[in-house]
């Protein structure tokens, strides 16, 4: 006799949902962090994204309008801030794959700022969305740093969904807080720094 | 008969080798951050200013073009990061007043944040320059913190030389770094918090 498993569908149906609401993986972490803030627990904010700026005019006293600038590739990751006195930073990835999060999806740059972070006493991360499974991962950037090295010496160039099933920590989506984040550091991360 | 005080000349000369040098305060203490990134001591990030973009050209494939957008005023500080596992957050300001700060010159949104960063177990500070000494401060929040209080509740809208003189901490200027302003943090505000 088979067995009645779950209808796969019903994942659909929540993602086409969230997608209706004009959500994204950065507005949920936005309203996330906006959360914290509200609440006073943490003061995290997203970087904006740095604009180089060729041309200014001045159609009016004191209103400057750009008028040419293009966008730059950010050095950095997308958010940082502080929680219970820790420096927090990590980006924020999105992977529509059922069986790994390609490396080239993580910029190298990326790497080498949160190994510099996690090397200077700061919590380095990321967040990582599997959207066909709508689950959300905290991945430690101890983690992501071994398959970087394994990769560039020659080892596969992902992350698989099992190793986010062994390694990382799922992060429920919820309504307020969308992408309780804390909640991983407080329960695994800052109790294994003492 | 007359003390001979040293010509205040001297510094107005040097303040004039520094512009002719091409350094700004803001410029000074990027290229400390530099320092301090390439010497493995701390990774702090002058967070890029803030545009509003309104329309985006596409001349080219992958090629997008600002077109028209607007500076748009930070929520928050400009300067943050880690050092030693403590979460840094910083602004700079500088005057030509021989005798204070106006606290007009730091927006009450900067102050707003510097508050929430300090409550959530950050290091939160002002470098204050004063151009006609050519005399660096680290301001420490609590103190800044204070005079705003005051200045709201009718009290005196600036913060004295004189007050810089006992309440916040002289950095000295120098080659490299240019403003060493992680050795206040070392010798008297990490002491303090244990």
């Amino acid at each position: 006799m088979a067995i009645n498993y779950p209808n796969p569908k019903k994942t659909t149906t929540k993602l086409i949902n969230r997608a209706n609401l004009g959500m994204t993986l950065e507005g949920d972490i936005e309203a996330t962090n906006q959360f914290y803030l509200d609440k006073q627990r943490a003061v995290i904010y997203k970087k904006p994204t740095p604009v180089q700026v060729v041309t200014v005019s001045y159609p009016a006293r004191n209103k400057a309008k750009i008028t040419e600038a293009y966008y730059k590739t950010p050095s950095t990751t997308d958010f940082n801030g502080v929680y219970k006195g820790y420096y927090i930073d990590f980006d924020a990835k999105e992977t529509s794959s059922k069986t790994s999060i390609p490396l080239k999806n993580i910029p190298e740059h990326q790497i080498i700022h949160l190994k510099r972070i996690v090397d200077a006493g700061g919590i380095g991360f990321m967040i990582v969305y599997f959207s066909v499974y709508n689950e959300y991962y905290y991945l430690p950037f101890d983690v992501l740093y071994e398959h970087y090295l394994s990769s560039i010496n020659g080892g596969r160039k992902s992350i698989t969904y099992e190793t986010f099933k062994t390694l990382a920590y799922p992060i429920k989506f919820g309504f307020n807080p969308r992408i309780d984040y804390l909640k991983i550091i407080d329960d695994i991360i800052i109790p294994s720094l003492s």
